[in-house]
């Protein structure tokens, strides 16, 4: 068995399934070895930003890993934006990334580069495999990295991908669990929550699950403190049923004046609030001076287990949580605006969807209109950087075969990565991708004001940077010319009964849903 | 003047007039600073792997680096590919990279990162500016490092852009001239030349102008030695009037075979040359054992000195140059293929054209069929990099705008950065592009058979994962909806009136030229 076949077993092995990829010449062996190992299916994408943002978007809805295949230094680089948004999410990957042989490094061809220096900054774990007996040993230690929550980007040279592996492939490996917090920590939280001062809990991570979210909640009633979740949680389960957690605002302003009065911030999974930005006398601390940030649980630790303790030490096991009804909203008529959409998404969107959001300025309509809708999941761009939420899209809808994806996606944001809509063709997801064309980067001439930069008002140079309307881009005509059914929206009915076609159809369709700027 | 106005102003000091861009929040002051500072021409593209693509074309056209903007660091990812590409080409460029207030680091907000880890392997010069009153002369340095033929990566966080630069802009500095070749270097090749064993002179680097492949060519009938280019240098004069020089064949066998007895070859801006990948059997270093390979000059040497010097040490400054004639193709008909559209390329060629080649299988077929069309300047991927060759024809277009530029492509590599089409239309840019759309990665299956992998094979799961065309891709469609105007050809005819039209109009035009595989 050669070390490609080592590899591809050993990670099957593992449970890896899916392997994302646009492979070169150098990955051929790899390549190959998928007719000869069975369990792979392997996803092809057009470009590696796609296959990044689709292992993300797997990950987060499988909770475990994908796998992904890349083409040299370059491909990383391709694939880099959506590596950074998972290892930002705490989101689990294992990335192969093809090299030249070994022997064929000292030559400096053409595609040659620093790969391990390319993948250091996004990955927590980095490895170049040396010899084919060592490939299906370092794809079982990526694996186990991979598992705790990380990033694992393994180097496949060329040779040793072909040469032969006397050592064969690895058996599944033990993932540690997640670090127990320990009854001291829990005690210490119980005593800030009993302590009289203002308190408030921020839950985040790769994910508030409902059970978590409603747990919570329990403890916010139980200790008569506000609970949150940070801004953009990897996952949240929401809608009917959920538990009614606020998340901390976007803008470091509203986020500051959201826990202006908080003494004491308990932090599970979510990290000390911070403003994404900084702004010329804006903090950058999103906590008042002096409060006390109190990390009760990190992101990989066992966030379940010490809410229940938590809850328990509280004497207050029968305390209900606060749960969203259902509540849906009518439909709108008129010209179509974000908030109008944001009713048909509400009312239309079915029982177990997957929201995958990254609507940027149309979400501060969208994320508040689905509060009460049927219960949901929703996805969260954890990295700040854009071009996720198409890929994502497509990794979600291969998790999760059997639930409707809704992708709601900026113009802007969309462009980055618009290739996806051919894999959601190929793979024939069940996917509605609905664009905001606002003909603008919204959020930036925001954005712009919010820096104070020439006064807030952008002059016509800088005006122009922002508009993304001259030509106007017609997303109907990009998703045909990739196979994926398409229409626009101008008005709210036209919006209403083409989304309602997309939810109640099966396979992958877009909306250009024509929207003034939110502000 | 605050540090971003200081910023450019030093560098429209220093020549550098453009701007390639797609910028985020901690950008913002620089683009305010597009309203004051006069003379910066800022062209947006939708995604960071156009804009660095563009500036590579730009610079080669221009022989003088573009700036960039880039967004942190995901936005310096997604360019990566093309940055790389100029690297390895010797393409001077001048990034900027915004990053976060120096004093925001420290709260690892989600778009923190390690922007120097993920510059370097791509860059020849790397700086993070550190106060307001620094970044003119950094920016300064850079213009001087990217003057060398080099990339310069420059860190431009947010308070160093809007805070007061008390030191103001910088003047032009003084690029080093290209350094000169001794003349013992100059003697070394001479007693080569003469020693009687079987010489050949291999040019390439940045740019193999008209003017240095006559030279090379003079050189090579005085002295009785063979003369080729490397596979791919960054840019070469070609057709009527050219000299006629040979290019190293891509294939590593072919190449092998086509310097097989050669005994010393002298390398004028080439480097050694070497099989683009590893292949099991087949030796890396192109030159056969025992071949002497001997550096007349480096990419950044004084290459026209040396050349002359060379042959005035020749005694023949009267030797003519072997030139190419004007030999226009006669139009094809019947169903289209690769060899038809490059004959009615070459028919068609206006003189002084820009041809970008990144049609990787069907330049087996374009590129000498145009050796004695018009003269026109050809500009080679020299990284490896695919998806440079949209983006490049957008550079090349800006820095030439009186120049017909045609961009052959093919339609895997041309999906990696489809977005350049809306830049296109946006700017109103001169292009052509040709699209062989053969609906494979159809390189790759060669690739796949010279690998030897299972065989040279590929089974049902491989091939499925070079299969580009379920579903076909409509890149009429694509280009329609980013206001390039576009049609599709599938015979000789069409093609002919399509290509005709396009060049005889202005502004952008793609033909989705439908063609079966070269092999």
């Amino acid at each position: 068995m050669n070390g490609a076949e080592s590899l591809l077993t050993t990670l099957v092995n593992n449970g890896i399934e899916v392997c994302f990829t646009n492979p070169g010449t150098s990955e051929m062996h790899f390549v190959a070895a998928l007719d000869e190992v069975e369990g792979m299916r392997c996803v092809l994408c057009l470009f590696e930003g796609v296959l990044s943002g689709a292992a993300g978007g797997y990950a987060a809805m499988a909770r475990r890993p994908a796998s992904t295949l890349l083409h040299l230094g370059p491909g990383l680089g391709n694939a880099l934006a959506n590596v950074h948004n998972a290892k930002k999410g705490h989101v689990p990957m294992v990335n192969i990334v093809g090299d030249h042989a070994t022997y064929h490094l000292q030559y400096d061809a053409p595609l040659t580069a620093d790969i391990e220096g390319i993948a250091g900054p996004v990955s927590h774990w980095v490895h170049t495999s040396k010899a084919p007996a060592d490939i299906a040993r370092d794809a079982a230690e990526a694996v186990r990295q991979a598992g705790i929550g990380q990033v694992a980007t393994l180097m496949l040279p060329a040779d040793v991908s072909w040469g032969d592996n006397p050592n064969g492939p690895e058996a599944a490996v033990t993932i540690a669990p997640p670090a127990a917090v320990p009854a001291e920590r829990v005690n210490e939280a119980l005593e800030l929550l009993k302590s009289g001062g203002n308190c408030m809990i921020m839950i985040g991570g790769r994910e508030v699950d409902s059970q978590r979210g409603l747990m919570l909640s329990r403890i916010g009633n139980a200790a008569g403190v506000r609970v949150c979740t940070e801004t953009f949680p990897g996952r949240v389960a929401r809608g009917a049923g959920s538990a009614v957690i606020d998340r901390l605002p976007y803008l470091a302003e509203m986020a500051i004046d959201h826990i202006k009065e908080v003494e004491h911030l308990i932090l599970v999974g979510a990290p000390a609030p911070v403003s994404f930005f900084a702004y010329p006398n804006v903090p950058s601390a999103i906590a008042p001076p002096g409060c006390q940030q109190f990390v009760l649980a990190g992101p990989n630790d066992d966030i379940d287990q010490a809410l229940e303790d938590l809850l328990e030490s509280l004497n207050a096991v029968d305390v209900e949580p606060q749960v969203q009804p259902l509540a849906i909203p009518d439909l709108a008529s008129g010209p179509l605006d974000v908030s109008k959409a944001a009713t048909a998404v509400a009312h239309y969107l079915p029982e177990n969807a997957i929201v995958v959001d990254e609507s940027i300025t149309s979400s501060f309509a969208l994320y508040p209109a689905t509060a009460t809708a049927q219960p949901h999941d929703w996805l969260n761009l954890t990295g700040g950087s854009i071009g996720w939420g198409l890929p994502a899209s497509v990794g979600a809808a291969i998790a999760c075969p059997d639930r409707k994806v809704v992708c709601v996606e900026g113009d802007g944001s969309a462009m980055y990565t618009i290739q996806s809509l051919w894999t959601m063709a190929r793979e024939h997801l069940d996917i509605t991708v609905v664009i905001f064309n606002n003909q603008k980067y919204s959020v930036l001439e925001m954005e712009f004001a919010r820096t104070g930069a020439r006064g807030g008002k952008p002059g016509p140079n800088a005006a122009s940077v922002l508009d993304i309307g001259s030509p106007g881009i017609d997303f109907v005509a990009l998703a045909t010319g990739m196979g994926v059914q398409a229409s626009r929206a101008t008005t709210a009915q036209e919006f209403n009964e083409q989304f309602a076609a997309a939810i109640n159809g099966k396979g992958p369709r877009l909306i250009d849903a024509i929207v003034p700027p939110i502000f």
